[in-house]
């Protein structure tokens, strides 16, 4: 989710007009824009879930298509309008919004040729990152931005984790395949790596359960290692997040750091004094 | 939940009597008020339980009845009481407590009205936690204020991170549905929605669960999610309680150390003695 | 768990030699009995439980009853020679431990007049602990310790979280009555109360689940909900046991405290520089 | 998983060669020897996976059985090499990668007498283990090591916190059996134990569920405790990970600050030049 690369509007004064309205927020026209977008996003997919409802479509699907088919167009319009008011089209298009913007349209034409992929219209739900950024919701923008940035340092050995837990579910499935083999659920070793992922991450459906005496004790064991190791990842984010805490509240005055911890009192790049302290 | 504002008791002398007993616990008839009142609370609390269970409907309806009717006329006259016998009416009523008083009373008269409404009543068990303030049961008090003001100043970030998930969630959800479309519990998008809803937070109910192998491989990879997804408002909150903690911390003259036991007399990174103790 | 007090033996010799047998591991002797005891312990609870299995229990009956009179007949000399060798009885009887020893023995004798009470003979487990103990399973006992420690000095926060928690289910389950109620599972208010729990902790039995398209937008929000507060438990004890992580590490050689945070250079009690830095 | 103990190739240059090919990843024929390894591990293990489905084994049978043969065949060959090629043999062999690279080969020749064994091949997964440290994916070992520790660190706490677990559940097992032993499910202590184990570490399956008021509410209460206990682990094994962090660490000369960034060069606290930098 990059920072959008400025985009010089062109000389033509409606298009710089229109440009304003559909890219900024800071006029009165552009922010009912944003309202109304954020809106007809929303709506857009409560029509969409409600058409996948047997009951509601039946009922009503001749009034969902056409509100479909208008939300659609005028999504198309905004998209093409962007594209046109934009300086730097490949910069725009290529963007992560972007993309989001297209993949917000393209199900709807493709679904004329093959009609499921018009539930992938949900993926427009994703344009309201883009609202919420522009409609200037800043502190509610930083916290998105640290939770993101905290996730993202800790990624790789979310990954490793991850990693480690497969191999692991993997094995103790294929054990568990010829302990309880015969038994419903734990036919083949996919099932029971399925069972195992069920066990492990404490979800515990019950669609698969051990009937055995001895697969219920390599459960009972499996649980209570689930229940141990969903320790790591708590662990992990907990460091990074309490590392990434206050890095967008303070500002060295002298060079300008924002990498600040609340406990500071010295700047740890310039030595400087921290005035708010 | 903040204090309520200072009620000056009028100068009626038996209003003035009355007002102690009722809102302050500092004489033995306002300590023995407080807690036939607390016990009252359970007690009513537990017969609207026991009156919707049927068994025991039938068997005691009448008994329940009035002593449901003598409760709520006592804690109709209690808050008739409250607003007489207390000054700045208008503050009481509008405080956290005053509402609480009132959400108590109002179920039973609208259920004369509106029989299911009865159960609102439930909500007397709130009461309880005026009670356990006025009987100065300081330090719990203070550990619930600690509870809240963590939660309080990571609501934002939680509200983020709930918001995130459930846009993660609709879109798994609605991948799901055209994955397992025509199998029982995911015919349409709200209820796989319910049911990625159900997997990433290792609720794992069951009632719905994929059949299709390509549906159990997108479940184990939403439950891996989940798994680790977990560490993130947990992340959030122990940051903040750390935090907490430290607000209530002391601070170094000499090094600016801020990581100051209560008991400490001298600084443990430049064994300055500590001027604060 | 507090230590035992210091239990002076009596001048007999016959009794002091099998005090120290009895209560120390000190001797060869000591140290065969605890571990002969240990053993026992475990074999003992095994017994019961293969005793509750019916199939176990009615080819075995005879056999099992007579190692469960034998075991209970010996931790009865046991306790009694406990009793006898130690000088301050009075100490030893109302001890942690102390309790511990005649709750092993009371549901056997109990059982030949109640014969369900039979079955509180799995409390001999809690024996385990004092064996722990005894064999000087120093480094384990102290990780246990500070898991109890961490515990203990967090517990009131966790008993106002639960009450928290209660309280909260209580209305939602109430609330949930009112909208599944004459769903299975939702016929009253105590089962509905019981749902709320299951999926608040996200334990997610599936017994009960909600069936109208209100009831499950309800479970998704306490789902939620769910999913976000389990992070409070969880950051109450982790700020916890960071403060007490290194208790019990490092000593001051001036004036003897050990409450030493790790990154500490001076003693924070008499300012003392510490040596082990 | 320790470092393989230096293994000094021996003189003959063929065997030289072999020994980087096959043990080293700094030649491009080391490199895709990795790399060719690494693939076929995970064919091996997709194969192994495959031939326990009924519906796939009963049409490729002699199809998955040829391709078995040949990678096991191979593995074989190469197993013997790096014995060959290698000069301190014993070290190898009884190093954590030899005895996996032995565990890798086993299945197979035990699976000619024991059939079921043959599923014991996908312990061949943990290969893979070795050809992410051969491949210098340094910063994902790293990541990989990082968690390990933590791990092995904390473990003894786990272990004390499993016991203490285990020794609960038995105990409310027990209790579960005494007050539900007639209805399916709680037919035995195990069984109960079993129950009490999917409850307290919230996996839930709901195959055993309590059916009478009283066990429903003893569950409540276990469902309760298990939400506030799962922090006991989190807790340990966040308190190790951030103790690991500070180990790579640095240290103010001036005031013993040890809370120093990576890219620190002025101490935070005391405004100091840091040495170090």
């Amino acid at each position: 989710m990059e920072r959008e690369h400025n985009f010089i509007p062109q000389s033509t004064p409606w298009k710089r007009r229109l440009f304003r309205i559909i890219f900024k927020a800071d006029t009165r026209l552009g922010k009912l824009f944003d309202i109304y977008l954020l809106i007809l996003i929303l709506f857009s997919t409560l029509i969409v879930m409600m058409e996948s409802v047997q009951l509601l479509d039946t009922k009503f699907h001749y009034l969902f298509l056409s509100i479909e088919v208008i939300i659609s167009l005028f999504f198309t319009a905004e998209y093409i309008l962007r594209i046109i008011t934009i300086k730097n089209k490949k910069a725009y298009i290529f963007s992560f919004f972007g993309i989001i913007d297209l993949l917000a349209i393209i199900p709807f034409y493709l679904s004329l040729f093959i009609p499921i992929t018009k539930y992938f219209l949900i993926l427009r739900m994703l344009r309201m990152l883009r609202v919420f950024r522009i409609l200037n919701l800043l502190d509610f923008m930083n916290d998105g931005y640290f939770i993101i940035k905290a996730l993202k340092s800790s990624s790789r050995k979310i990954y490793i984790f991850l990693l480690f837990l497969v191999i692991f579910c993997v094995i103790v499935g294929s054990l568990m395949f010829m302990v309880e083999g015969h038994h419903p659920g734990f036919e083949s070793i996919p099932q029971s790596i399925y069972w195992a992922v069920v066990t492990v991450t404490t979800v515990g459906y019950g669609d698969v359960a051990p009937t055995t005496p001895l697969g219920k004790l390599l459960s009972v064991l499996l649980m209570l290692a689930g229940y141990a190791i969903i320790a790591v990842p708590t662990g992990i984010v907990t460091a990074e997040m309490r590392n990434k805490r206050q890095e967008l509240e303070l500002i060295c005055t002298r060079c300008g750091n924002t990498d600040i911890d609340d406990d500071a009192r010295y700047c740890k790049t310039c030595g400087e004094k921290l005035q708010n302290h």
